[in-house]
């Protein structure tokens, strides 16, 4: 991790993709958010004319020691059975990938069961699960660092697959608890601004999570100048494997696509260690989760799509591919107003 | 026309995806507004699994005597320059169908050039162009419903080849005064809070651009209780034929998306024909154009994308294809939590 080096957003790509869009057979400007995502995907892959044909969403499963405390409306056992379920097809994120023509890559990373005879899952196991980080810190940060350079690891194993496009999914009954710590710490909000009903829990149970974050955050006191001390004492480890994935990608100038708010908390983690990993970094959607619009407004990063999702998995990521492809697509599929004498 | 019957939109159906959707192996409500769309689409098609692998955006290309008052950035002749550039595959709109594994059916309903040897155009001419509206009507009575029989006709046509989602596209240099005209008749606005910068004009061309919208509706004096009237009067050849597209899926329970600022006017004639059409359509996304909002809140259809898009073609209406296979691809390809034993 200390010798990852990211590479700059390439102004001159970046220039050269807006130049190409205001040359082609269209009003100038008239895709709108649509142009910014093209070029922001230029500078980041230092092309004038990216393409993404293989795009693959590398979901990385953790448990939480939290959820001990009743903070989710299912029980710890479910991030097994729907690891096993992802691997079967039968996620939404399986249904949105195949609809992207994206793969989907299930990574364990710190998932409690031990998963065994699950087939096809890519197995880099850190720990068991976390631990409650209501009490003390949820990992070491040997721990912390373990789990990132899983991340790392997997955005250069799909680079040598040829893989072009990425973006961090997860699956962690609990998970949105760390992550709410984290962008309290990081974004220095104030932890009900950030807290929000995950899986679906009671006005009640939300007193309950937001009162035990808080205690989470006083008693492990989490360095917010040092970000994996964050990642270490209030994150978990798929999201750890996450910031991994994000620094990983951006190093090998793949875009990775940033999901809904537990892939925000991960971002905020990366760009806390890397300050050049925000420009690298594509948005997709803002959640419904109350945290996520402040959180990535305080990184920096825009959304483009807007449905009020509120389940995780990478499923916005995976939703905002086939936009990602369109918007590439004009810059070498159009005919441009010189070519069809339009005068404007 | 008067013969169409458009079926009602399926409530037991739009119930029975409802509930599939709360059945499956995700958080209920989770997807948003992902949602209310397969719900939608559900209602339309009077099915509990819709299934839309055959798509077509049908782009209906017209021209408008108003351009000789200098409304837009560029001449009449880019009209048929731009017709011919889609028939070659170089538009916006080629790029994005492509990308949504869509046809693109390019359809002349009014074109004032002749099109000569335009290999793969759909000749429908009714009229070389509608005449200037801020002098008098557009169009007769009997044009405008010929051009809209274009449209219905093309609705059967595409349903005979087996196609499951329609979208209505348009080329006409000059057509947002006309769809502003509709808009401030048919929905009671002000002129100028439905009247916009259409292919980027300056700001004085937009005070004229108003101004002659106005002169328009108070010279041919369209009765807003008779939408064919001012579809005639102030409308035009290739918004006619969308509005008929509309009529005709609906009839046939095809589902068209409305596209942008001037699929939204043609929506609302078809709408104040039948008002049961209003069901029978999806929205796809906000345009950057003021009028369009105003318009489809007016309507009551909901919209799903907000790039600000500006362009026209029907290029947001494809954007939103992929969107709507993802939203159906879930009733047919996830498991449930009964199959994988999830309590909640």
């Amino acid at each position: 991790m200390h010798k990852l080096i990211i590479p700059p957003f390439s102004q001159q790509a970046a220039r050269a993709v807006r130049q190409r869009l205001d040359s082609l057979a269209k009003v100038p400007g008239s895709l709108g958010s649509l142009e910014e995502l093209a070029v922001r995907l230029g500078g980041i892959t230092d092309t004038d004319r990216p393409v993404f044909s293989r795009k693959a969403v590398v979901l990385f499963a953790g448990d939480h020691g939290i959820t001990g405390k009743g903070v989710s409306a299912t029980g710890p056992e479910v991030t097994a059975i729907q690891v096993r379920n992802f691997l079967a097809g039968g996620g939404t994120i399986n249904a949105f990938c195949r609809n992207a023509g994206a793969r989907l890559v299930v990574v364990d990373v710190g998932v409690a069961d031990p998963l065994d005879g699950a087939e096809g899952l890519v197995r880099r196991k850190v720990m068991p699960g976390c631990r409650d980080f209501s009490e003390g810190p949820a990992m070491s940060r040997d721990e912390a660092l373990a789990c990132l350079q899983v991340g790392i690891d997997m955005a250069r194993e799909e680079a040598a697959r040829g893989t072009q496009l990425l973006a961090a999914g997860e699956m962690g009954i609990g998970n949105t608890s760390p992550s709410s710590a984290i962008a309290a710490v990081l974004a220095g909000a104030p932890v009900e601004a950030v807290t929000g009903l995950g899986s679906g829990i009671s006005s009640a149970d939300l007193a309950r999570k937001t009162e035990l974050i808080r205690q989470g955050i006083e008693r492990n006191r989490p360095n917010p100048d040092d970000p994996l001390d964050v990642l270490a004492k209030v994150g978990g480890p798929e999201l750890a494997a996450m910031t991994g994935l994000m620094l990983g990608g951006a190093s090998l100038r793949i875009p990775v696509v940033v999901d809904g708010f537990i892939a925000g908390a991960a971002a905020a983690v990366g760009i806390a260690l890397r300050p050049e990993l925000r420009a690298m970094l594509v948005g997709s959607h803002s959640s419904a989760e109350p945290g996520h619009a402040l959180l990535m407004r305080h990184l920096g990063i825009p959304t483009y799509l807007d449905f009020g999702l509120r389940l995780g998995e990478g499923t916005g990521a995976a939703l905002l591919f086939p936009l990602i492809d369109a918007a590439v697509r004009i810059l070498g599929e159009m005919r441009t107003l010189a070519e069809l004498e339009i005068r404007r």
